[in-house]
């Protein structure tokens, strides 16, 4: 803040000017005090002055809150933009009118398909819209050895970026096995945050015990991979804050609640990881955290203190985070504590969202350097042929949990060549196809219980690497689906009968779109529906969500990537054959 | 930490190699969780590692706990270290037996005498002891313009230490009137912190409503000036830390406690302020707020983090405040949560404390450029001859409260030239004298209800600017004080038919001394004896306490300094005749 500014602040605050903007008659929520108390809230320059007094003349404008609630603006401590399927921008658009006004994101989706062009993208076109955006350094591109991604992120790369006003920190240390193991190039990226003071988060799924200890030790500040009370209690105890997390697949709220009491909720917050479109506009995002807790019995003011003072503290952003003199004008209104719906969000001041509309004038940026990564070499029928020594098979079966497979077995035929040919079991092809370095890789596997007949589609989301998947019962239209993903610079194809029956682009990296939310998120519904009725895939998946995560090695159980089939819990490549 | 100790640490956290020490059968204070678990505690290179398991072999050295209490080492969030008369490294001797491991400091009394040498002084008398010793910045150097101090720390001067690593930020806005009103070299004081996000520390007696909205906007973080509930509650509102304060004279944890709860005790923390040595000996310091706040009904685990965690999380010190893998080794042991007694204290993993004992092997470093700062001019008995227009006078009325005195007024005796000659009213004169630029500026006043009889005191320690006041019944007394005080570099004197009786030195500045605190503690007390004793000093009086104060213009009601009788409320210097 300059100088001047912080001035009029001082001189607005103690009555002495007329404010910007008066909000009167709240009932302004205190996390300090953890009450609520009734007042008129004075803003000027973007930030919050004061609460005035009878004396106070009248501000340049006023707004009428009516007795409703005024709380902070929602701060998300943990977010991959990229999973929205939306550009900065729409994302914006999505989320603010939920009354999240400051989010922390891990661009290591776009960062693993466009290394720092990919970072400065997200940096660039979020520096212009209404929502507040911080962006961690990704400390895991790529993700694990065991994939072709399109960059990789050194200490070095990590150390051009660290001290940016708008980098927080190091984004979450996945490898948490090489990183309690004290890997040499963990701790380089490590000490690049740790120089400057700045912040670690952590992805910990399940660790305890002694390694647990060494993973904090490291100095990871956070984790959003809790499951279970009994883990959110063990990782606080370490000191490792405890991001309760609420996203499309990955849902943990409702299981976390009975761990969080009085004594300890302070350290915990609220984030939503991944969101897709949908999500976001049928349930929201901060603010579905919120309820969900609320409806389980958490008390109103402490579920408000984990989706704003609580983020707020974790992260060191002492300008927000709450109503007080000094704090940022990021504010929600809603009139009911128990079941919360912003009806109006201010960020910095400015009336930026009311009943569901988003009032901001972003600047929008053109994708530069990120768009239409599709380096596939040598691609075709015959880099799908699936050679087998013998016909007993490692299958990738599905599971409920999206994010999850399960090590299957099988006998299939085959071909006179040994070639895999299909049956009448539920069982259909699947590859991944590498398109950041034109390498001409292409694992090849078999996925069971998908459904899938018929045709073929192809995405170009797969965590975290991102290369295409594709997934079909004839190579035919495999090929058709992956050379028009091709052709649209990314995004999802679906094929049938040697044609496209529809497609959508993601013109960003492959991965997102500067189209509108809503349209997305129809759009993806549209998808999905085709896929369940032209190609039979089992109604109770969803067709996308599983293959998103298909070639994430590191939750398991068997995955595949460019490289081939990869067993998590051994964590190395397997043959496709027993 | 180097890297290398990173990696030691994490790779003794996983049990791979043996820890330097091991805390064995624990009851380990879990500040995150607000419980007690039993465990053992893991340290390496001074950082705590974890908490191992069955399979851990045997540290490099075990020190078995035998089911004792181990939490964080305290914190003291606000302190002036010359407030206890003794040098950093005695002071260190004397405070971290009683569990207390960092400080948050504030330098003003010896930057007000020697300006950066002050602060230089205490940055490199703090490096090499047990201690963690922060210091703020002062920020009102000199207090008020109604004094000579020593130096003038601008935003220039402040600008030229603000970086230091073991600087935190601002020290106390004590013009808060200022503050409030946006006066412009405040504001760049302000900025210079604001610009390195460093914290800006307050103090605000009493300030309510749209003024202290108004010091809040500023950025001021925290304020140790609170006496009552309401008013921690006021602040708090404001995203103002409160720091809830036991000192010598300043004794508030009692009346506080009431307004602290389960939902806003996270932003309280404790502080000592101004602790003389012999409060330190006979009571102690973080460790006496935490037990009068424990015998007034707080919960302990509570108290325990309003004396650690919260402190670490208020000034963003994320390597100490709890008992956790990464964090700092500062840590106490005791065996009564209900009356704690620190048994022994370790910083950074090496014991420094047994049952009172210091053990650390500190080095003490000269006093350079801060020596003998006496530069008395031009004083004699002709100086300290009050000439009074009138018999109706103003005369400066002890007060219950050392820090402040009322307004009173007398009718006196006056000799052939009109000036103040001693009657049998219990009134006696007073006089500041200035002593650092040889102003020859003197103050002269009366003071009431003091009691002294039969001779004079001086003393160098005079909040905030330290001249030298001098209290007596007769002028020649009070010159020869004066001057003895002049010849021993600074201290205290006292003087009865023109002779010496006592004296102390402050050797470092007039403000400090490098003996031990055992000593000071009974130098002082035999020194406040004899000025009962042989002065007459009443005996519900500490001599001296009150003197320490009576120089300061921002507490309340009549004051005086180098320039004259000061009335607070008014806010300038007043003429003693009425």
């Amino acid at each position: 803040m300059e100088k001047r500014t912080l001035k009029r602040l001082i001189d607005v605050a103690a009555g002495r000017i007329p404010a910007d903007l008066c909000l009167k008659n709240c009932k302004v929520v205190d996390v300090y005090n953890r009450q609520v108390f009734s007042g008129d809230i004075y803003i000027a320059g973007g930030f919050i002055a004061g609460f005035g007094d009878d004396t106070f003349v009248d501000a340049l404008a006023t707004y009428d809150v009516k007795g409703k609630y005024i709380a902070p603006g929602f701060i998300d401590s943990h977010v991959h933009i990229e999973s929205s399927h939306l550009s900065p921008a729409e994302f914006s658009r999505k989320v603010v009118p939920h009354g999240v006004t400051t989010v922390i994101a891990d661009p290591h989706e776009i960062c693993n398909v466009c290394g720092l062009d990919g970072f400065d993208y997200m940096l660039n076109a979020s520096e212009n819209i209404a929502l507040q955006v911080f962006l961690q350094l990704p400390s895991c591109v790529p993700a694990t050895p065991f994939e072709n991604a399109g960059a990789i992120l050194g200490a070095k790369e990590i150390g051009e970026r660290i001290a940016n006003e708008r980098v927080l920190g190091l984004g979450e240390l996945m490898n948490f096995v090489g990183t309690s193991n004290g890997d040499n190039d963990i701790l380089d990226k490590i000490m690049v945050a740790r120089k400057i003071n700045k912040i670690i988060d952590g992805h910990c799924p399940g660790l305890t015990g002694p390694l647990l200890d060494a993973y904090g030790a490291s100095g990871v500040a956070n984790d959003h991979e809790c499951t279970t009370a009994e883990e959110l209690r063990d990782k606080l105890r370490r000191g490792i804050y405890v991001l309760v997390r609420q996203g499309t697949g990955c849902q943990d709220v409702l299981n976390l609640v009975p761990g969080i009491d009085e004594k300890n909720y302070r350290f915990c917050l609220f984030c939503t990881d991944d969101r897709q479109a949908w999500s976001l506009e049928k349930e929201g995002s901060i603010d579905n955290n919120y309820r969900l807790a609320v409806s389980a019995g958490m008390d109103p003011l402490m579920a408000i203190c984990m989706s704003t003072i609580n983020a707020a503290e974790c992260f060191g952003l002492r300008d927000r985070g709450a109503v007080a003199p000094g704090k940022r004008a990021d504010l929600i209104m809603f009139d009911d504590l128990n079941n919360l719906k912003v009806e109006s969000t201010w960020i910095g001041g400015r009336l930026v969202a009311k009943e569901g509309a988003y009032l901001a004038k972003d600047k929008k940026v053109k994708p530069v350097a990120v768009e239409g990564k599709m380096n596939v070499n040598n691609f075709s029928e015959e880099r799908l042929r699936l050679h087998l020594k013998s016909e007993r098979v490692r299958t990738i079966r599905m599971h409920p949990i999206a994010a999850v497979t399960m090590a299957g077995e099988a006998h299939v035929k085959r071909d006179a060549d040994s070639c895999w040919v299909r049956d009448n079991q539920d069982i259909v092809k699947i590859a991944v196809v590498e398109r950041h370095k034109g390498t001409g890789n292409v694992g090849v596997g078999l996925l069971e219980n998908y459904g899938l007949k018929g045709g073929a589609l192809a995405m170009s989301i797969a965590h975290d690497s991102h290369n295409i998947i594709t997934v079909g019962d004839n190579d035919r239209d495999m090929v058709v689906a992956v050379n028009k993903l091709v052709e649209i610079g990314g995004g999802i194809t679906i094929v049938k009968d040697g044609k496209v029956l529809d497609y959508m682009e993601h013109e960003i990296a492959g991965l997102m779109t500067d189209k509108p939310g809503e349209y997305v998120a129809e759009r993806l519904y549209e998808l999905v529906t085709l896929a369940r009725t032209k190609l039979n895939i089992h109604k109770d998946i969803n067709p996308f969500m599983p293959l998103c995560f298909i070639a994430l090695p590191v939750i398991p159980e068997l995955k595949i990537t460019d490289m081939g089939l990869f067993d998590v819990n051994q964590f190395c490549h397997v043959d496709i054959c027993l």
